[in-house]
C-alpha cells in the first residue's frame, strides 16, 4: 500500500509519549512535562537570583520581579525555534526567559548543567517521594486482601507442580514481603539521595567564587540555599560538570526492584486465571476479545509484567552510562537521560496504577480451589507423612523410597486415566511406612494443619504494613486513576 | 518548592515522544503516528473486506464504499473515549470505524491480532526499507570523505596509544566496512521477513475457513491477497495468535548492529576532537556552551553514542519477549512492543539523521595531525624497523628486546621532559640492530610507505559502496533534516 | 561460621566453568578449552610460517618441522608462569612455543590480534557450524513429535485462557516454525561471516608488506592462504587492529534468537505440566524433590528457560562492545570476549542438549487433555458459532453481544459452582442467535473441524524440516549427551 | 583445519572459570569453589542437626559426631556420579554425606532450598563483607593519591574539550566521591540483607512444625539458631520455596554501582594516557605489545572497563529473574544463579584487584600537563573573564557574544596553523569587554585561583575517607594479589 503512509498533516510533535498518555498518572506527568519543566527551571533561576541578590550581588530588585511575572508564560514553540537556531537547548530557554522579562540577569555564574542537573534531580527526588506514597498505598491494599484470604487453603505450587498447601492470604503476603524489602531500599535511597548543587563548569565552583570575589563563605551560603529550595537533605562535595550517573542507575534499578514483588504477584495471578482459581477482575462492559467475548483475558496483569520489562530496558540504558564519564563530564548521557528518566518513571507509575486495580478487583473461585485441593491432597501430604513416619521410627530414606514409588505410580495412573488417586491405600499397605490407611485418612482430614505457620506469617505481614501506613499517613489519600 | 509541580493545564497527552519530536524524520514518524496507524488499519480492513467480497462472501458493495469514504476521518479523542469504556483498544477502533461508515462488515473472521500484528509488521518492514535507503545514503557520504582523505597520513592508535600510521580515509573506510557488514544483514532480513497473515485466534485459520465454508483454496487466496496488499514476499505457516516475537528481536538487534560502525566513527571523532585533530563541525550561530562560548562540543557525536545506547535498551525490552510466549500467545508483549518498536526506530532514525550531518560537516586539522605524526614517527616506525632488522638477519626476539629498551626509555624521557625523542640515535648505536642512524632516518623519510595498503583498502571500499549505490538509486534522493 | 571459608587446598584453578562442566557437549568444549586453543594457535602460526616460506621468505625448513613436532606439548602451567612475568598472554605463548621448538621464526610480521582475532573467529565459525547441525537435528526431533500428535486436539490458549482448539502437533509445529526462521538467519550468517585476516597492527597490512618488500601480490596470496587454512569464504577489507566487534554481537544475538522457539516450547511444556496435560519426561531413578519424591518437576524445561536468559546476559556484554572502539582498536573488549564468547556458546549448546532430551522424552496425558476439551468446548466454539450466525444473516455485533452475555455468565457460573456449563442451552434460546440448541450440539460434535488448517500446517512444517535434513545429512549423526 | 579440534584428552572439567582463575582473589574463590561449597553445606546440616538435637528431637549424639568427622572428605567425582544417576544435585550430596557418616539423620524436615538458598545467602553476605573491606582499602588508596596531587593544576575537560582548570587531586576525589555514594548503598544493603531461613517446601514451615509436633515456639528457636549460625541480622517472614530473587538483583546491581566510580576513573586514565598526561603504570619486564614493545598499553584500565561490562551482563541475567516467580517458586532461576552469582562476584573482585594496582602504580607526566595548560589557559579563563566583565558592568549576553567571537576565531586559527593563540590581544581590544590585554594577562597569571574550591573539596574527601577507614580498620590489612 504505497500511499498509505502519506500523512499530509504529519507534525513532528504529533507522536505522544505512550507511557505518559496511556499509563502514568497526572501527578507524575506534571513533574516531567515539557511545560512543567520550563517552569521548574525558571523558579530555580529565580531562587538562585534572589539568593545572589540577598548575598550582595549587584542585581536590580525589579529584575527579579520582572522574571517572576513571566514564569508561567510558557511558549514551547518559541523556545523550540530558538533551539533550532542556536542548537543549544539551555541557551534557547535562557534567551526566551530574558526576552520575556526584559532583563539579562539570570544564569549568572551558572553553566547549563548547574541548571539542568539540579532541576532533574529535583524531578527525580519528587517522583520518588510521590511513588513512595503510592507504593505504601498499594501495600495497604495487598494487606487487606491477605487478611481477607488469610485462611483460604489452596494448593501451593513449586516448579508449577502441586507441592504443599498454603493459603491465598499467605501467597499475597509472600509477594508483599518482597515489596517490603524493596521498599526499605527506596526509603534509604530517598534519605541519602544527594544534590549536585551549584558547582560550575568542572565542579570546582569557580564561577560563583569569582562572582563573590573569592568569598567561599558566601558561596557556601548560596549552595545551602539552593539545596533548601530544592528540598534535599545533603549535597555532594567533589563533583564534575555533572553528578555521577551511577546515581541514576541507583534510582532506576530501585524502581525495577520495587516492581519485583508486584510482577511476581501479577504473574501468579495470570497462572491462576488460566487454572480458573482466580481472576484479576473483569469490569462490566469490558470485552474479553473481539472474537471471543467471554474470554476474561488477564490484560492488566500481563501489562504489569510488560511494564516491568520496560523499566528493565531503561535500567539497561542508564546502566550503560555508569562508568562512561570522560574527564569532568560529557553529554553522551544527555539524550539517554532525556528519554530514560521520565519514561522509567512513567512506566513504573503505570505499573503501580495497574496494580492498584488488580489488587482491589481480583477475585478467587473457591469452588475450583477446593476441587484442586481435593485432587492433590494425598500427594501434598507426603512430606507430612514422611515426617510422621520418621517420627514413628522409620528410616528417612526407606520411607522416602516407599512414598516415592507409590506417589509416582498414583500420579501417573491419575493422569493416564484421569481419575482420582489410590495413593492412600497404596501407602497404607506398605510396611516400610508405619501408618495404615486409617492413620493416613485421619491426617488428611486435618488439612488446615497442613498450612503450617501461614496464618502467623500473614499476621506479621499485616502488622508490618500497618506500621508503614502509620509512618506515611498521606498514602491513604492516594486514589488510583482509570485504566485505559 | 512545593507548588512548583502544580500545573493546572496538565493534560495527559501533553508529553510528546522525545525521540520522535527531537530526532526522527517526518517520513518515519508518518509510519508510526497514532493517526497514521488508524488509517493503515482501516485500509487493511478494507483490503480484507474487498478480498472477501471478491471471493464470494455476502457483503454489500456499498458497505465497502462507505468504509472507504471515512478512512481519513480520524478522531483520536473519540477512539480514546471508546477505549476507556471497553478497555479494549481494537474493539474501540472497530466501533468507531463502523459507526462512521454506518455498516458492520469489517473485521469478519478476524481477531485483534489478525489486524494489529499484520499492520505492525507492515510498519516494521516499511521502516526497514526506509532506513535501508538512508543507510546507503550515509555510506555514500562516508565514501566521499574516505576518498577525500584517502592519503592524509595520521597516527594510527590502538589502546589509545600511537601504534602505526594510517590515513584518515582508511580510518573512515574501516568504520564504513563495519557498516557494510551490518548492511548485508539488514538486506537479508528484509528479503526474508515473513508476514504472519490472517491466521485467526490460535493460528489455525479457523474463522476464515468457517466463513468460506471450509474452502481451503479460497482461504489461501485470501491469505495471498493480504500478503500482496502489505507488500511482503512470504508468510509464515504455523503460527499462534501472534507471529514469533523473536522476529522483533531480529529487527531491533539488526538496528543496533547497524549502529555499530556509526557509533565507532562517532566515538573516534569525539576522541580526535579532544586531541584537536578533527571537529564534528561547528555550525555558524551555534553556541559551544552557555558559559564557555568557544567550546566546540561534540554534541552530535555524543548524541550518536547516546542514541545507540537507547536502541540497546529497546533490544533489551524486545529481547525479554523472546521465549516468553505462553501457549498460542499472550499479550504481556503488548505494552512492550507498543513502546519499544516505534521508539527503537525513532532512535535509530535520529542516529542516521545526526550521522548524515556529522559525516558531511566534519573537518580535520591538518597542522595538528602533522605535528602529532612528527612527535610519534620514530616510535611508529618500530615495527618496520623490527621487520627490517629481521630481514637483515637479526633474531626477532633480540631485536625486539633492543627496540623495547630504547623505545620505552625514549618515550618516558619525552614525557618527563616534554621534548622530542632521541630514539633514532639510541637505536642506531645499538649493535643488536643491524641499522645505523642514517639507515633509520632514510626509512623514516618514506613515511608514506608506512601506511601499507591503506590506500588500496580505501579504493576497494569506495568500489563496494558505489556498487551498493547503483543497486539503490533512490538513496541519492534522501535529504537530511535539520538537527535540533 | 567464621572458619568455614578457610580452604587450605584452595587453588585458583579449582573453580570449573559451570556451563562447560555441567551443560555443554564435549565437541564444543574441545573447540574452546584452554589447551585446545593453544594447539589451534600453534597450527595457525605454522600455517602462516609455511605460507611465508612458500612465498619466498628466508625461513629454514627445519624450523617448521621443529615447531610441528611440539604442537601437542601443551604445558598450561608453564605458559601461565610466563604470563605472570610478562603480563602479556600472547607473548607468553610465543616464548613457550619458541623455547619448545628451539627456533624464533613464528609470529613474523604478526601482531597479537593477527593471531588471536583470527583464531577466535575460527572458533566462532566452527562453533556455529557445529551448532547448526545440532539445531537441524533438534528440528528433526520436533518434526517427529509434531507428526505423532498431528491430529490430537487440545484446547488452544491465548492470554492463558481457553481460546479455540488446536492440535498438539500444530503447537509443536508453531514453535518449530519460529526455530526455522531463526535458522535462516544462522545459515545466512555462516555464509557471510568474514575473516579479519592478517592485517597488522592498525589494519594496513604494513608489517607483512615490509616482510615481502612491498610486494602486494604476495601479501595478497598470503592473506588468501590464511583464509583457506581457516576455512572462511571471505575476508574483510578495511579493518583496524581487530575485526568489528559488532560481528560478535551478530553471532551471539543470533544464538539468542535461535533459542526463542526452543524457550517458547519449554515454557509451554512447563505450563502444560502444571495443568497435567503434558510431561517433559521423567527418567527412572530420578527424584522429584528430596522432600516430595512424586513431584515431577520440569527441571529440564526450566533449565532451558534459564539458559536462554544466560545467553541474553552475554548478548548484553557483547552488545556493550558495539560502538565502543577507540580509533583503530583497543582491548577493553578483551576480558569481555574472553568470558562471553565461550560461555555464550556453552550455554546455548547446553540448551540444545537439554532440548534434545525434552523433545524426545516429553509425553502427553490424553485423558486430561480430553477432559479439558470437554469443559471448554462450548466456549471454544463461540467464534465458530458467531461466524455461523453471521453467515445465517445475524448482525456481527448483535450476535457478538448475545454470545458475550451468555458466555460470560456461563463461565462465571461454572467457576463459582465448579460444574459444567449450560452455555449451549442459553445460546439456543436467544433469538439474536439464528441457531437452536440442536444446531449448536451438531456443530460441537464436529470438534475435529474446529482445528481449522492445523493439520495442513503440520504437514507443511514436516516438509520444510525434511528438506532441511536433506541439506544437512550429517545432522542425523548427532547424538545427545547425558543430562546432569 | 579439520582435525585441529580433536582433543583426545578433552575432559569436560578441563575448562576453568576464567574470571576465577585470572582475576578474582583467593579469598573470594574460597567462598564459591565447589569443594568449599560442599563443606559449607555440611556445616549447615550439622548446625541444623545439632539445633534439632538440642531442642529435643530424637537424634543419636554419635550421629552428629560421625557427620562432623567426615565434613572435609570431599570427593567431587563421587558426588557428580551420584548426580548423574539421580538427576538431582542436592539428593546426590545428601547421599554422599550420609554414606560417609554411616547415618541417615541430616536434612530432616528440610527441602533442597532450605539448604541451598540459605547457604547461598551466606556466600553472598560474606562476599559482600569481604568486598566492603577491599573497597574501603581502595578508597584509602584513592585518597592518598588525591592528597599527593591536591594542587597539581590540570586542564579540566567536559565533552572532551578543555573547559576550566581543575587539579589532578580533585579529579581523583571526584571519582572517589562517586565511590563513596555507592559505598553507602552497600553498607545499607549489608545491614538489612535478610535470611530466608528454614521455611520448608512452600514457605509455611510445615515440615519443621510437624517434626516438633506443632510447637511453634521451638520452631522459632530453631529458626533463630540457624540465623545466628549464618551470621545474619534478620530473616524474612512470609516467603515461598525461595527467597525473593529481587534480592539477588539488589546485590548485583549494587556491585555494578560500586564499579561506577572505578570505571570512570579507569576510563579517564585511558584518555589521559592517550594524551600522555598520565600512565596507569608500567611494570618492569612488561611488554607493551608483541609487535610494538614501547607501547604502554592501558591494559589494566581497559580491563576494569571490560569487567564492569561483564558485571552488567550478570545484572541482566539476575534482573531477568525479577518478577518471574511462578506461585511459591520454581527453579528456572537455578542455572542462572549458579552462573551469575559467583561470576558477578569474581568479576567485581577482579575489578577491585586491578584497581588497587592502577591507583597505586599510576603516574602523571607533569611536563606534558604544564604544556597543555599553557596552550589552553586563555580559553579556560573565558568564564572568569566573562564573570569579571559582568562584575565590571558588562551585559552578560553582549560580553558572552564578544568572547564567543574571538575565542572561536582564535581556536580555529590555532588548530589550522598549529600555533599558540592570540586570544588575549583580541579580547583586550574589544570594547564590549571592559578589560584590556594587561588586565587579562594579570588574571591569567593567577592561574592557581582558577581551580576554585578544588583543594577544599579534596580535603573534605580525605576526611570522609579517613572516617570510613576508622570504621573499618581491618581494611588496612587487605593486600592486593598479583595481576595476570
Amino acid at each position: 500500500m504505497p500511499d498509505s503512509t502519506a500523512d499530509s498533516t504529519a507534525d513532528s510533535t504529533a507522536v505522544a509519549n505512550v507511557l505518559a498518555s496511556r499509563y502514568a498518572s497526572d501527578a507524575l506527568i506534571g513533574l516531567w512535562s515539557e511545560a512543567g519543566r520550563v517552569r521548574l527551571e525558571r523558579r530555580f533561576w529565580i531562587a538562585v537570583l534572589r539568593a545572589q541578590f540577598d548575598l550582595g550581588l549587584d542585581i536590580p530588585a525589579e529584575a527579579i520581579e520582572a522574571y517572576e511575572s513571566v514564569v508561567d508564560k510558557v511558549d514551547l514553540d518559541s523556545i523550540r525555534a530558538r533551539e533550532q537556531r542556536t542548537r543549544h537547548d539551555v541557551k534557547a530557554r535562557i534567551e526566551e526567559f530574558c526576552d520575556l522579562a526584559g532583563y539579562e540577569h539570570i544564569h549568572k555564574g551558572l553553566t547549563s548543567r548547574d541548571l539542568t542537573d539540579n532541576v532533574e534531580q529535583y524531578q527525580i527526588l519528587e517522583s520518588m517521594r510521590l511513588l513512595r506514597l503510592k507504593y505504601v498505598h498499594l501495600l495497604d491494599a495487598v494487606k487487606d486482601r491477605a487478611e481477607t484470604w488469610r485462611d483460604l487453603v489452596i494448593v501451593g505450587r513449586t516448579h508449577h507442580a502441586a507441592a504443599q498447601p498454603t493459603t491465598v492470604g499467605k501467597r499475597l503476603a509472600m509477594f508483599g514481603q518482597e515489596m517490603l524489602e524493596a521498599f526499605a531500599r527506596l526509603d534509604e535511597l530517598i534519605a541519602r539521595y544527594p544534590l549536585r548543587g551549584l558547582k560550575g563548569a568542572v565542579g570546582t565552583g569557580l564561577d560563583q567564587l569569582t562572582l563573590f570575589n573569592g568569598d567561599t563563605a558566601r558561596v557556601a551560603q548560596l549552595q545551602e540555599r539552593v539545596q533548601q529550595h530544592l528540598g534535599f537533605g545533603r549535597q555532594l562535595g567533589a563533583v564534575g560538570q555533572v553528578y555521577p550517573r551511577s546515581l541514576d542507575f541507583d534510582v532506576v534499578s530501585c524502581l525495577y526492584q520495587l516492581g519485583g514483588g508486584i510482577a511476581n504477584l501479577a504473574r501468579t495471578v495470570r497462572l491462576m486465571a488460566g487454572a480458573e482459581t482466580a481472576t484479576e477482575g473483569f469490569v462490566p462492559g469490558q470485552v474479553g476479545s473481539s472474537a471471543m467475548p467471554h474470554k476474561m483475558n488477564t490484560r492488566s496483569t500481563e501489562r504489569i509484567n510488560g511494564l516491568q520489562l520496560i523499566v528493565g530496558g531503561y535500567v539497561h540504558m542508564l546502566g550503560g552510562l555508569v562508568g562512561d564519564q570522560w574527564f569532568e563530564g560529557d553529554v553522551s548521557c544527555s539524550v539517554v537521560r532525556r528519554v530514560a528518566l521520565p519514561d522509567a518513571f512513567f512506566a513504573f507509575d503505570g505499573m503501580l496504577e495497574t496494580a492498584l486495580h488488580v489488587v482491589d478487583e481480583m477475585g478467587v473461585y473457591e469452588a475450583v480451589i477446593a476441587k484442586e485441593l481435593e485432587r492433590f491432597l494425598p500427594f501434598l501430604a507426603t512430606t507430612t507423612l514422611l515426617m510422621e513416619s520418621v517420627r514413628r521410627g522409620a528410616g528417612r530414606e526407606a520411607a522416602h523410597e516407599a512414598i516415592k514409588e507409590h506417589a509416582v505410580a498414583a500420579a501417573l495412573a491419575m493422569r493416564q486415566a484421569n481419575t482420582g488417586s489410590n495413593l492412600v491405600d497404596l501407602l497404607g499397605a506398605d510396611e516400610r511406612i508405619p501408618l495404615d490407611a486409617t492413620d493416613i485418612r485421619d491426617i488428611l482430614e486435618h488439612c488446615d494443619a497442613f498450612v503450617g505457620m501461614a496464618g502467623n506469617q500473614v499476621d506479621t505481614f499485616v502488622e508490618d504494613v500497618s506500621r508503614l501506613c502509620s509512618r506515611y499517613p498521606e498514602a491513604a489519600q492516594i486514589t488510583k486513576g482509570r485504566l485505559l
